[in-house]
């Protein structure tokens, strides 16, 4: 195993070529780290700021094989790693951050929630179905509407679909490719906030102010951070990030996605093992952001501060909404960031923008 | 020529591999672009996180056409780019920025006085010499003390030495390699300052807070920004960079190194076409830092706001001194930037830390 915290001059693996990838490489590359990214693509937005690119599948035992000659610590941009290759890659002696316990919980949506509620942190109502028989049980059970979701895979609203009729979620089942489901209850919330935070290797957890959420057509469109929320409403998400770190025994940063309820209490929507759309606002915002903070808690560093200098509103370019630079350079208050995306498809990400405001 | 200003996607080509170069590169890869390095090392600390390395020398003909193939816009870290490459560059259809008047400028410390004081810049008395003979009788007219530097090349101290008594101005004119040579005044000075500043393509301009710089054995160790100064020196600071920037129809950002004198005038020093050590503090003081302004001014982009949100104390970190990282990550304070730098010899620039204080 590597000895931590990691030196500066060492090789740290990222798993993913896309923007948080790219964010990552760039802020690991801040505090002196060589950077080797493992990506299909050989021309990718991070493989293209990054020491290395290691071209192959995730799930490539020879391109992990790669990736462990050059890297001591490997982490990931995306929940949807395969087990298979974080076991093959802390058998070849690496460290791997996020660890498999945050994986196996944040691929499975009834992992998830069972581990939430479990840990103290309430979640909407839920039941899962194997089948099309049981999805119009649980549907009956549960009373419509419910969100049915694919268990496994799905971002941005794709694999999933409202049931507003039991009977029609036997279709719904079909509809969403036959794999096993998880039906949630409708929380019937008044805003969408998230709480990113960290965990240290040492156990040390730093937690960024929540950020406010609007989404459109399932994909995130704009945040606003710090959110105006009051005491209360923050310690229920402080204490909830806190137990979702220690429960899963968390190292880096984690985003997690809350609804905010009529009555005030919060339930988890979901929680994803990594740094997370919601808190690109830190970049601008905030003194170490949440990228930094990721690099410095998988090396065995010690945590940075998490203190806002700006209130931010973060709003996301989707395809060719990217192609406004010009007119959003003339802003003063716009800090830019872009992806190096090569093609601006309707509603891919390909950049944000922080919009700086007083505290 | 580029279409200006240049679109995200396109190559931004580096002359120089160093920190200023991979700051300049990690700045450029925010706002979407790709990197190409021109650099005589293949692991260089900016080639390692640019898109593109081609490794040769700057004079390298074969290697600037590899260049021009992949970039539209070419900048630079360093002042001693010759003529020849830049006039190259420029015949093969690209941008380069700053141009060659500054780089003319810039690369004689005879040249450089003479336009500064033209410009009404005012800088310490100085004569030129290009014999040992000249040497001698320029000290005796002048009176010595005097500093005698090379007119070319020398940075960090290097290439220079005092003269106490002008019969000794034939061994020091030996001693600095027989080349022509500048004899110049003691500067009285109670503070060394400095002032970076951009201009755009449009001749728009944008003029950070004054920095104080303090220097060991010619190397700078420390500077504080925005300076404590009263607003008849800022002024004056000013106005010599609205001077120099526009007498040298300069685009990019400019480093201009001041001597403060006992009756709170200035003098300029020197003048640096590039990014500027006395300017690392902007990364985590200022908005826009002068890495991104100075990608924005040669992209043809708007310039962006130069605020600073923080009062910095940068320390460069020289040669062993990197190797406290893992203390200076527990500073709350302290944000750290390491070059990737292979081999810290003493004096070596290995990184800096920026430490935040209250506006």
């Amino acid at each position: 195993m590597p000895k931590l915290p990691l030196p500066p001059g060492s090789t740290l693996g990222i798993l993913g070529g896309g923007q948080l990838g790219r964010m990552l490489a760039l802020a690991a590359a801040r505090l002196g780290f060589d950077v080797a990214v493992l990506e299909r693509d050989a021309d990718s937005p991070a493989g293209r700021v990054a020491a290395h690119t290691i071209v192959g599948a995730y799930d490539d035992p020879a391109a992990l094989e790669q990736l462990a000659a050059l890297a001591q610590v490997v982490t990931f941009e995306f929940e949807n790693v395969p087990a298979a290759s974080v076991a093959k890659l802390e058998a070849l002696g690496i460290e791997v951050a996020p660890g498999p316990e945050a994986l196996a919980v944040a691929q499975d949506r009834i992992a998830e929630k069972q581990f939430l509620n479990a840990s103290g942190a309430p979640t909407v109502a839920f039941s899962s179905a194997d089948s099309a028989e049981e999805a119009v049980a649980a549907a009956t059970e549960m009373g419509c509407p419910v969100l049915m979701k694919t268990r496994r895979e799905g971002y941005d609203g794709k694999g999933q679909r409202w049931v507003e009729h039991a009977p029609d979620a036997a279709a719904a089942f079909k509809a969403l490719g036959g794999a096993p489901v998880i039906l949630e209850a409708p929380a019937d919330f008044v805003r969408e906030l998230s709480i990113i935070a960290a965990r240290g290797r040492d156990g040390a957890t730093a937690i960024y102010p929540l950020a406010e959420n609007h989404h459109e057509g399932g994909i995130l469109r704009r945040s606003l951070a710090p959110a105006q929320v009051g005491e209360d409403l923050a310690f229920q998400a402080e204490k909830i990030a806190a137990r979702v770190l220690k429960g899963l025994n968390y190292v880096g940063v984690v985003g997690i996605e809350l609804f905010e309820l009529k009555d005030g209490t919060l339930l988890v929507n979901e929680i994803a093992p990594r740094v997370h759309n919601t808190g690109h606002w830190t970049m601008d915002g905030c003194e170490v952001d949440q990228f930094e903070q990721h690099i410095r808690a998988v090396a065995g560093w010690p945590l940075g501060p998490t203190a806002p200098h700006h209130r931010v509103e973060m709003l996301n370019l989707l395809g060719d909404e990217a192609e406004a630079w010009a007119k959003l350079a003339h802003e003063p208050e716009t800090r830019i960031h872009l992806y190096g995306k090569r093609d601006p498809k309707p509603g891919r990400k390909m950049g944000h923008v922080n919009k700086l405001k007083a505290l």
